[in-house]
């Protein structure tokens, strides 16, 4: 089994897990209990906080709040923009670019029917957000922009600097979703100019109960989830020390990967490209001119659908993405960046890890060839 | 150190543990994924989700949702019934006791801030839910009422029957926080006749990143957290398959245990509470002529503060309980009842799990007998 299949869920890495069994076997009292089994976590917790900001980036005026998904935390972000910008300043105008993950777009959805309204920002052919286009969509109620710092399954990185150019100069607050990018490309919080961003535990090999926000002190910031006073009150519930610990592993690990990751799995990702084409003259590999991701790549392979290549690849055990319904569908991101529809029905999504080997991609790749062939002599007379 | 401060946290049981770890080391992909790493794990979840209905009594045209904590059921089930029915219906009046826990009373606020209304219903001289005076709150634009079906600190069972009764009649939805009461007591959701029921993993020896809740089928139900197509489009976010197995194998051993937790541990809890009385002649168990849990005790101490005391008792290494801020507090719980202030700031609560020894209850008693000898020889003067 091959697994290229890094955009939906990573392998949780052995320090995560074994930093997180003390707090599943000895110490597992609530945080807020007020003996020692709570106290005793506090300053255990504190540390780790340390280096989660260090990580993104973050001042330590600025505050992060440990969630339970990178959903949840993109929900929390968009929910605190309403109750304080539209609710109290009427300022109920949100803009997102047709590239945003389905949290954002079903959250907007959600606001749209409590009254306010959403306009999306295209990409253009190089798989970016069209700058030019989305500034002309701000208006003086505009609350929030949200993007995507880098698309999951193009893996093209977003011009999120000039967005935050446009966004501090307007007035309008900026939510960046690190999703796809955290560990994967060096950024800072403070750098990127954003008052939010946020990121999941299951993309960075922590567990799937962990994701987390930032936001710049002074941005709105209100409980998605509402019981007690942990976390300042940020989110309620018992604060999920054991997934906490395992996602500030993780985190110390792609750090210590992140050389690696733009060198070495660069060069993997890179190689898997040239091979298929190798074996695959027509395939083609997308937005290659592009700034990507180092671990993602969108290929075309003429002739096969997209939908036959990944069942037949799932049975020869590789496995690859196709991204969600609608418009987390990798055919309809094509499709927005003028990819003829022809062939965004004929591709699919590859993403490697830090634990993905040479052999793998190799193998992969003749893999998908074989399966390629197969399924273009089943459908010659279709095309 | 002796916990019995089983109402913030319970040592994650080692069958849960073990049942979670192969979904972190080996099973580890997303349910959603469209290839084998995914859809090994629908089968794997299905005759988990069986156990938990059957242990809850739910019917399976009921829903159950999979979420990250007992408040966020909470708030999940409170937000469905506002959107459903404040927003859709105009009916934007709720009702909670006085001694509901944080996440329903923080719940009710923000739909106070968002145009609705809130009522609250004391309790009697009993620990319970004054259900005539609760019956008089309701009006025709009542949507929902919102009660424990057991009290975390007091261990008092509620009059559920009863509300439930009132509020078919009313036609009134019911929320029942079971939070206290899984595991600790025999009921059925089908039995108590109510349209929702939350509750906390981390109350019943599963993980703190789960909880649940179970909604009547027909009950208004829409999604807190948004993004994407999991659980049916309930909860957005990746599942967290590892913590939902471990749920499953904590409620497999609650079922297990639920007799000895009714025999055994309801012995245990009374010999706690009559090894202090014989210690502390002036030392009252309150609430002992009602129905309560099988391991909860709130016990007041004359002329002892309970915040010193729990402060002792911390250094002694016996863990108690004292509530949460405002409401949620101990004290102010007690004076709802009817209980003179007095004696409310001098008790605490214990909770005993069905891990808890005779040997530690014995030697708590002594350990908790000193430290009051010592606190009231300290206050002698200030009674």
């Amino acid at each position: 089994m091959i697994y290229l299949d890094h955009h939906s869920a990573t392998r949780p890495c052995s320090p995560a897990i074994e930093r997180m069994m003390p707090y599943l076997t000895e110490h597992w009292g609530a945080s807020f209990a007020p003996h020692r089994m709570g106290q005793e976590l506090i300053a255990a917790l504190d540390t780790r906080y340390q280096m989660i900001y260090d990580f993104v980036g973050a001042d330590l005026k600025d505050t992060f709040v440990f969630t339970s998904s990178g959903a949840e935390a993109v929900n929390q972000v968009l929910w605190s923009a309403f109750l304080e910008m539209s609710r109290k300043e009427g300022k109920c105008h949100f803009i997102a670019s047709m590239i945003e993950d389905a949290p954002t777009m079903q959250m907007l959805k959600r606001l749209e029917e409590l009254g306010c309204y959403v306009k999306i920002a295209p990409v253009n052919s190089r798989g970016e957000i069209d700058v030019e286009k989305l500034a002309q969509l701000i208006n003086p109620r505009t609350a929030l922009i949200s993007v995507t710092l880098a698309h999951g399954l193009t893996g093209v990185i977003q011009p999120i600097e000039e967005i935050a150019r446009l966004a501090k100069e307007k007035n309008v607050l900026l939510h960046v979703d690190a999703n796809y990018a955290l560990g994967k490309m060096v950024f800072s919080f403070a750098g990127l100019g954003a008052d939010y961003c946020t990121f999941s535990g299951d993309r960075i090999h922590a567990l799937k109960s962990s994701g987390g926000l930032f936001a710049k002190k002074g941005a709105p910031l209100s409980p998605l989830i509402l019981g007690g006073t942990e976390q300042g009150g940020y989110r309620g519930g018992a604060f999920d020390v054991p997934s906490f610990m395992a996602l500030s592993a993780a985190i110390q690990q792609s750090a210590l990967y992140l050389d690696a990751m733009s060198l070495e799995t660069a060069r993997l990702r890179d190689q898997f490209e040239s091979e298929l084409q190798r074996l695959i003259p027509e395939a083609k590999p997308l937005f290659q001119d592009t700034l990507r991701l180092p671990n993602t790549s969108a290929i075309v392979f003429p002739r096969v659908h997209q939908e036959a290549l990944l069942y037949l690849l799932n049975r020869k055990g590789v496995f690859a993405a196709l991204g969600g319904p609608y418009c987390q569908h990798l055919s309809r991101t094509l499709i927005a960046s003028g990819i003829p529809e022809l062939d965004s029905e004929c591709a699919l999504s590859f993403a490697l890890s830090r634990m993905t080997t040479e052999v793998e991609v190799v193998r992969a790749a003749a893999i998908i060839a074989e399966a390629v062939q197969q399924l273009q002599l089943l459908s010659k007379d279709l095309f």
